[in-house]
């Protein structure tokens, strides 16, 4: 069965890495001691091996080794024995390009639905989605298409923020951004904030953390829901 | 010869559509009575029709006639004939796959480069750099490729915001986004402050406008340049 985290951000302001995720991420890896990490998403063009460092860092508190799976002479080999997963975040287009020129995306959405655990954070948690269409993330480089692994039936926006009422900024809104995506897709979106996270076990889907999450279906209002709701968006 | 201004947006807050910028337009369409307006980038989902008639409305005022792109035939022989060109702004990937499926992209910049009166804000100044991988927008739709039509030998960042030094959202600033670009591509960017425009007349390119602009080139610490500056960055 399913076993995910999705998260909307790897740290709060003024917190460490993962900090704030140290008891959800514990429950998820429970009886796993080694996973594989995909840097690919490189935030601030950080190296592989140092993003790797960064995150074997954080997990070595849970009694977690983490490899990087851009070190394996045969990555697609090394997801389906892997024991699970953490995808961090960066940017968007470039983690889906590697993945998808490596032909790995639809190795890993096998690993997960088989059970898995994975863990995502930001970029890592878009590519859990439907597809790509509403990341936050600058199109630095043009992946072979915007699919991603649809392990769940939705679209996330990592990050979400609510509109800046005192704003004399023209940049598009987050909820306008997203009005724009459905007046060209019918997939629903779910914009977790910064401290908000999807829970998948099994079938059943809720989401989680310290704030409610907006919820975008398309020709509705949106509309939010508080933490440990079930979604049944599609 | 060029004759081009690409601006960060097409209103200042508080103000009326494109009124900052009249005196600019007015010397950009010199003798010209009538344009032509690409309304594809359709900002928070506006129709192509409801979207000409507002920008007809502002260029009333400079005796200028308006007509939509979509509303031709032939949209190739239309541009090939056409006095002047807006295009508005809106979604980029919108804007971009529209173009390039009709086959107007390379159409567009051939007429440009010969000499018709192009304005652009927003989505529509993207258009006019080596590619569009410095939009701000959210990637709503799969264009065929990223490519644009470089008119300047740069790309461009609509919209430009310095880091808020008070934030405690953990999404990237414009200027970690531009830096990501540059981990994977050469081209310089300009990032042009709402209220502030680049101006092309032949060889010669300026920034104008009320503010400061930010110039970021790879292996470079991004500086500014004052109103007035000839550009020769690419």
């Amino acid at each position: 069965m399913k076993n995910i985290l999705l998260a909307s951000t790897s740290f709060l302001f003024g917190e460490e890495y993962l900090a704030y995720l140290k008891p959800a991420i514990s429950e998820l890896f429970t009886g796993v001691n080694e996973i594989i990490f995909l840097p690919f998403a490189r935030p601030g063009g950080i190296s592989h091996d140092d993003y790797v460092q960064k995150v074997a860092l954080a997990f070595a508190s849970f009694g977690i080794a983490v490899k990087g799976l851009h070190t394996f002479n045969d990555p697609k080999t090394a997801i389906m024995e892997a024991k699970g997963f953490f995808t961090g975040g960066g940017n968007t287009f470039l983690l889906v390009k590697q993945l998808q020129e490596q032909g790995l995306m639809s190795v890993l959405k096998d690993a997960v639905e088989q059970g898995a655990p994975y863990l995502g954070t930001s970029a890592g948690s878009n590519i859990a989605g439907v597809n790509m269409k509403t990341t936050n993330d600058m199109p630095i480089v043009y992946p072979p298409s915007f699919d991603t692994m649809s392990l769940v039936p939705f679209n996330l926006n990592p990050h979400y923020l609510d509109p800046d009422p005192n704003s004399k900024h023209n940049g598009e809104t987050r909820e306008i951004r997203i009005k724009e995506f459905h007046t060209q897709n019918a997939t629903s979106v779910v914009g977790l904030r910064e401290g908000s996270w999807i829970r998948v076990a099994g079938e059943n889907i809720t989401v989680e953390g310290a704030f409610d999450s907006m919820i975008f279906e398309q020709g509705k209002q949106p509309y939010e829901v508080k933490p440990g709701t079930q979604l049944h968006v599609v």
